[in-house]
């Protein structure tokens, strides 16, 4: 199951997750997201473990989407992106994820499905999808307003600005900011473990009592994936995508 | 379509709708609300116009409802003031509003209709009806806690107290703040073109996607404007009313 | 009506609750949620009161179920507490609160239904739930995050931590903060006067118009109070209140 980009361990209960593809910035391809989707379902299936933990093994979280590899890839709602995308929603189990450096796109709004999000004071989040001619995606057009409130998710996706870790703290995107990465893993993982030490049970009911509206976020993703697929097929988002490939 | 008081100009693909009504504090009366629907209306059928920016051409915002003239003019769900509601819940393309000055009332429900709002350092909003007799207006009872958080919009709503930039921006009731009113509208003119510049099919997609239940906001204005038009009957906002125009 | 632990008493139309059980920092019994049932009912069918304020009569606030009386009490939605949490989330007269020293479990999940929340400098908040191997109450799994946002809600909920009074005013759990119990209290009190001197008519539809969802409120506390049933059963939630019992 574990692959040179990404592969899980386990200790004290916790399954933690590695993205390693520090050479891209931990782009994420297709083989990526259904290899994520495999290391999720066993976490979520394993006894073994009570809380899963997300990161990369290097300093950037994700530049979001690899748009060679994605423009290579038929999308549609039986694609890796999107399963990863139900996989998260659907987990009983807490998610706690920590990031650095570069999360952009899916790398931003994958966090709106974690329950705790730390992150190193150097973290830049975006979710640029208006500059490649494209619409909100992952449940961001619901869920981020939901976590930060509509006046900010309006200006984060409209503009597609970058947003420091400060402002993503002050705005209730992340749980808390630590100094640099290495320290931000270590209180993550310091979480993880002391939320696994409360019965299994009482973790997933309390999870599932906070998230009681998942099929409404299931519906969302689809929705918009549907606009997203659409908006891929245009002139403006082929040229948009064109631009930034040459880069 | 032009009016002394509510005029409209296009550049750079953004029209701005000024309200000029200074020796007022830009009151609205129903003739202005009657206009401003026009405007938007124009603004929103246009090809040429991609984002609907909002504004006074004077220091202050609004003064909200011109008292006198609203106690004129008979009330219900037909009336301009309603009609100009609807009519920014149901906007398509983006709207940006720069505010400085007094924001009363209408003055400041109105930007929860907005996708984005600047405001200069000086601005004062207060939402006070209950100081009239009156109940929340334009969608406030619901978008104001959604906009601020429910103990914000309690205690908005319930002392009608004024609210300067700094909390109003800290409660996520405004995109950003200004130094003066110069700057917020240069600043909110660049906002505006800088939105333009982006396919005009994946403005509306995203705002459409970010406002799925516009629905609810309509039932709510309506039911609130049925409340609000029986406490206008009673002897409390009466005298309430009486006072204040004799100021 | 009035007993030694909870007492009323009515000045210039504000009605004033009393939890006074200083020696147990005002943990709650079965008995006291019984009284505060009646004493809430009195107030709100009473003619002559506009407002209801509820505090402690010292420096503590409330810690809680007091869990030695809970363990001898039958539990299940006729119960005296469920009962207290259904009378607060019904009220339609505005519901002022003051708190200090500490808040713990329904000390916490209580402010949700409180319209105004004003806390002394000193206050020590936490939903500890997890702690003894038990699920969120009172409504909390839904309507805290719609006070402090998702990411705060997980925090506070999975981990159970303390929060001080400024990150509790920060995050909109509350909607102010003063130096002390003392001027705490006389600030409530001269909000809730405030408030009184307001039509009864205004008063009760403008909190109506932003409570509209009650029904959903009273399922959500129905269906966390049918978990936490069965958590008290289980071994982890015993050996947890044995613990802390013999502390």
């Amino acid at each position: 199951m574990n692959t040179k980009e990404v592969y899980g361990s386990l200790d004290e209960q916790v399954y933690e997750i590695n993205i390693s593809r520090a050479d891209k910035m931990n782009a994420l391809t297709d083989k990526m997201y259904g290899s994520l989707v495999e290391q999720l379902k066993f976490a979520e299936e394993s006894d073994e473990i009570k809380v899963i933990l997300l990161k990369s093994d290097n300093k950037h979280f994700s530049a979001g989407n690899d748009l060679a590899d994605f423009l290579e890839t038929e999308f549609n709602n039986d694609s890796n992106v999107i399963q990863f995308l139900m996989t998260l929603v659907q987990l009983s189990k807490p998610l706690v994820c920590a990031v650095g450096g570069a999360a952009v796109g899916i790398g931003t709004t994958m966090l709106l499905h974690c329950d705790f999000v730390y992150a190193s004071a150097g973290t830049k989040f975006s979710v640029p999808f208006i500059k490649l001619g494209l619409t909100p995606e992952g449940g961001s057009s619901k869920l981020l307003a939901r976590r930060i409130g509509m006046i900010k998710a309006n200006d984060w996706l409209m503009t597609g600005r970058t947003i420091l870790a400060d402002e993503a703290f002050n705005s209730g995107l992340v749980t808390g900011v630590y100094e640099d990465i290495e320290s931000t893993w270590k209180e993550t993982k310091a979480t993880a473990v002391k939320l696994a030490r409360s019965p299994a049970s009482v973790l997933t009911q309390t999870k599932e009592l906070l998230n009681n509206d998942r099929q409404e976020i299931i519906d969302t993703i689809k929705q918009e994936a549907k606009i997203f697929a659409a908006c891929l097929e245009t002139e403006e988002a082929k040229a948009a995508f064109n631009a930034f490939l040459k880069k």
